[in-house]
């Protein structure tokens, strides 16, 4: 398992995320995107009409359509996505480190040897320096510090607790309405279709499970992600699931497709995705006997979001975006595909 | 992990219900009971109308009116069944290690070393004295040989091969068809109320993904159970799940609410089963803020299935048993309480 890879980069998100998002820009910047005229509801409608979009709308027409060569039956039109970078955005570092951050500073007060204790310390004085000489060791303490000893009920409550009272620092919004909205879109188009819609991501499924139904329209056991080991305990008449400091399943990588046999047991026909991470999923989609569909999110938009693959300090995208480019995959041209990024533009 | 508790489970049943198998009635000795004229279809026409199932069909219809006090919203309607002597029979083994059995014969042409090899050559031979001396490292042997090493694609196929050639030893049915109409009509009635329904069971995931969707209409995402580790590989172009020899997951007993919490991320308010292995699952659902349903399947018909509980060689049943009667949780009386046990009954 590439715990140790996962982690690194992790880490180096974690670190150098902080440092980069001074840069960012404000929510007044933002362009907003005109809406066009159309007498006709576009299920697609904050999508350009162009060649993404044709590619998109003529695959979901034509396998929907009884009678086509390509036709696919109803139970077997599974869609995964992942989540980072491809439902919501990922930067300046992914948002579940905000929640460990979060998470560290309100429990410092019950941990006074924080003060003096790495990776602790750098978290609530928010030294970079030392937190990167904490090295993976001191990520990995951070993670399950603030991601395990308690109860899954409980686990889901700080959640929610964390998406009701934080805000991300460019767009001064709750977290999950840094959303993508031509994705919802996307989401809803191929339920529309009757697909079946999952989440496959590297992040902590129990960390997405709170609000994924809300946001994405995407219930709990349709999310497949990281996980920690849990425990059943039965104690005085009262059953509960804990959470242990211990890695379960990352879910990411080779990961991916292991989760989705593990927790769907069918192959995808649509994924989608935007990094390194995400490449065996869409391989593992392609490898599909019914005709499938690769998406590939390029951040290109400097602007409204974020640009950046190849340099990126959030983890690798080199082999998903040159495989994607090499084999004809569609790619999401951010800055010129989508007229709107949050759907909060739409709304000021 | 109780993974030397579970392999011990298994071990003994595979021996002892071997021997046992000898003493089965005949198919044509079965008693088929009659089925009552009324005017009305009755979704659970197989239950006799009495305390049993008027307590399935009070929780059901106040859970599922609008405006009851005890009415659950639809998203959480989770039911979620044990299969081996839950949903079908589970003697004189588990059907898995009919399919175990199987596979080793099929494979014995291309080891001819397991002629002298234990515990192969037990199983070759039908000697169980030695397959008992070969212990749990012989079983688990046994079972890696033949749950591993292949594609998941590959061992879908060996699976439904398995169930489309051999048939159950004392009702020459096909496995998938030793099933219990009463639970098949349980099933319906609760998808009827919007209840959604799962498996979770002991036996292997891939195991039962293969036909749980046409036996019984629950498809391969809603199936929970244990599991082998996997890996993904990529080579000349071909995306793959190998599956390894190796245990990923043992879901019995407090396995049971782990692999619910994990897969389904919510609190089944409806539970049934029949064994020791389902007594976590059950206080789990117990637990529920909802007002739940705990269902045990008691085993008293040694006419028409088996009769057995305390002393049975599958497994064990005592606390489980116990547990139900002193919380008055609702117990199936088999003989008294089911008209009819199996579909072919009413189809011959």
């Amino acid at each position: 398992m590439n715990t140790n890879k996962a982690l690194q980069i992790l880490l180096f998100t974690f670190i150098f995320g902080l440092i980069s998002s001074c840069n960012s820009k404000k929510d007044s910047e933002i362009v907003i995107a005109p809406e066009p005229e159309t007498g006709i509801a576009d299920p697609l409608s904050s999508w350009h009409d162009n060649a993404t979009k044709k590619a998109i709308t003529s695959y979901v027409t034509e396998v929907s359509t009884s009678g086509n060569p390509n036709f696919i039956p109803i139970s077997d039109r599974i869609a995964t996505f992942d989540n980072d970078g491809t439902l919501w955005s990922e930067q300046p570092v992914y948002f579940q480190l905000f929640f460990a951050m979060y998470r560290i500073k309100a429990l410092a007060p019950e941990h006074p040897e924080w003060k003096n204790k790495q990776p602790f310390k750098a978290v609530l004085e928010n030294d970079m320096k030392a937190l990167m000489a904490s090295g993976e060791k001191g990520l990995l303490e951070l993670v399950m510090a603030s991601h395990s000893g308690m109860t899954a009920e409980e686990f889901e409550d700080l959640v929610k607790d964390w998406l009701a009272h934080e805000t991300h620092p460019r767009f001064n919004k709750p977290y999950n309405e840094v959303i993508f909205k031509p994705m919802l879109e996307l989401l809803d188009y191929l339920r529309a279709n009757n697909f079946k819609t999952y989440i496959v991501s590297g992040g902590g499924v129990e960390f997405m499970r709170p609000w994924t139904e809300e946001t994405y329209g995407i219930p709990k056991d349709q999310i497949i992600g990281s996980s920690v080991k849990t425990e059943f305990t039965f104690e005085n008449g009262k059953a509960q699931i804990k959470r242990l400091p211990q890695i379960d399943f990352i879910d990411d990588k080779a990961g991916k497709p292991v989760g989705i046999n593990k927790f769907i047991g069918k192959k995808p026909v649509f994924a989608a995705g935007n990094s390194d991470g995400d490449l065996q999923m869409l391989q593992y989609s392609a490898s599909s006997n019914y005709k499938s569909f690769q998406l590939y999110v390029h951040h290109t938009d400097a602007d409204r979001e974020w640009a950046y693959d190849r340099e990126s300090h959030i983890g690798t995208f080199d082999k998903g975006l040159d495989y994607a480019q090499e084999n004809g995959w569609t790619i999401i041209d951010m800055k010129n595909d989508w007229k709107v990024i949050y759907p909060f533009e739409t709304n000021n």
